[in-house]
């Protein structure tokens, strides 16, 4: 048995799994306000998902935590998180591996969510593919002759933070033009923003009177056919279209995986993204490639997490006899 | 005993290597006029290779040939080929490999420059690293968890046909902004022509007056001290660090390596680059990472080709026997 624990800002998930990835139970609680009442409620999740089950800690095998950041997965350390700013330089893994009394693995929880998809989800098919988590940012991951790859330092695949315009909007990252800077939701928000004015018309100003503009609330309007909302979603798209013919060119994919908040709307996203790769990428790669969504957005990073602490567990076991 | 053959527009480059990589011969032939007169070439600047040593075809154990163009390296044949045109779904490969009775691989001459520069060159204390030759065109390669990657289709890694800008110059690829546009050697003469009659003093202008303008001609200027040529330089390299900057924030490598005809300006290239990547790459992944240049241009093609040769011969006979 193995859990697998996706730490974020508002949520904790947590689950338990077996060797083949069945999950046995599934718990999502929330996040403490400060270290201490985050490292308790990350304890008392674990001890819930062994009870429940008539289980023992002994019987736990290896726990995988995933979390938002900037990660030293060998040292088990949290550096920076954006959305859990009272962990800095913070061994997180080494607290609930003392604590537990068992191994932990902890990772970064985009890489986590490739290896769910990779290993449950809708890239198990495929030996080459990418994902992009398509939310306030951009993330990324791959999946290389049938691999995880992160990189030097566990942080590659930062296709939010690729250019499409040398000379365009700054990002808070100190480039400019990055991906993220314009189809991302909160891109789709600023457009939206800045564009309504031309578009008295349209349903979303009536919207916005009592509620917040929201990507999810552009995506409503668009598939009620209000003409600036699928604008909105067709000017977005078309620009991550503009940063996927760079993944192609690139990575030469059996399969591009969208994910995150903005993947919701992936009716009107994939169409454009094809649209826009045919047009653009090389003859030879551009070709084959299935466009598909997350299997499951909810439960991947923990189930990935899972995966990698089961695999480093067997490979510690393998090593020792 | 292993040969590799590197087979360009102009020249065959033809060596012969033992399993340790050891280059025992190496020759230097013209292709031929047409695809007679080529293999005729190749089947012959292998025998030279033998009978030089005193050995016998038997003695060689496999062949592997690294070609320009669109490969298909399962089969045995090349696609397409822009330098040798005469090459249209023909099968090489296959050809070659009955003529000698010897196992042949036949790959792409980028891919076959990473693998010898992996082996023997400067890439070879390194796990993850990509490599960008800038010649006509700017080609590229990535070392993976020290494996060689190449796709779904064999042809990933297209650098040069990434965008650094969406709404750039049209390229013969049919995207906007590619890298290679910009930042080739051939985007350096185009440079320097359109912005030439703006530097009246520039040396470049006397010399052009009986030379052909080529990016050694503004480099042998550039360092010279000529302003325009240097201001030639920067631009290039500045452009060049922009698709750097992608290529770090998505593959965090321990060393970009710099291959082709321009990467021989690497003293005026490289400096920039690295402010560039600097200036507008991540934290955690633009730190630490060596810039260097492909040790041997000439020989690595037909090295890396006998490697790939080599790791083939060993898989099928660890599947025999």
């Amino acid at each position: 048995m193995f859990i697998g624990l996706d730490i974020g800002g508002t949520n904790i998930k947590a689950l338990l799994t077996d060797r083949s990835g069945n999950i046995l139970n599934y718990r999502k609680i929330l996040t403490g306000k400060n270290a201490k009442t985050t490292e308790e409620n990350i304890t008392k999740v674990i001890d819930v998902l062994v009870s429940q089950q008539e289980l023992r800690m002994n019987d736990i095998r290896a726990i995988g935590i995933g979390a938002a950041g900037t990660i030293n997965s060998e040292k088990g350390v949290v550096i920076t998180s954006p959305n859990i700013p009272y962990w800095k330089n913070y061994p997180i893994g080494r607290i609930i591996q003392k604590k537990t009394g068992t191994a932990v693995i902890l990772e970064n929880d985009a890489t986590a969510a490739v290896v769910g998809e990779w290993w449950k989800g809708n890239g198990r098919k495929y030996r080459n593919w990418i994902m992009l988590t398509l939310g306030t940012g951009i993330g990324g991951g791959a999946i290389i002759d049938n691999n995880i790859y992160t990189g030097k330092s566990g942080s590659s695949m930062e296709f939010g933070h690729t250019t499409i315009d040398y000379r365009g909007k700054r990002c808070s990252c100190g480039n400019r033009g990055c991906l993220e800077q314009y189809a991302s939701a909160s891109a789709a928000v600023r457009l939206a923003r800045r564009d309504l004015k031309k578009f008295p018309a349209s349903s979303i100003r009536e919207r916005i009177k009592t509620e917040k503009l929201t990507a999810k609330l552009i995506y409503e309007e668009a598939i009620q056919g209000d003409v600036f909302a699928n604008r909105v979603f067709q000017r977005v798209a078309t620009y991550l279209g503009y940063g996927i013919v760079n993944l192609v060119n690139i990575f030469d994919p059996e399969a591009v995986i969208l994910a995150g908040g903005l993947s919701r709307a992936h009716k009107l996203i994939i169409p454009v993204v094809r649209d826009v790769v045919r047009a653009r990428a090389l003859p030879g790669l551009k070709e084959n490639i299935r466009y598909l969504v997350i299997k499951d957005e909810e439960k991947s990073p923990a189930l990935g997490a899972a995966k990698l602490a089961m695999d480093k567990a067997q490979r510690a076991s393998s090593k020792t006899g």
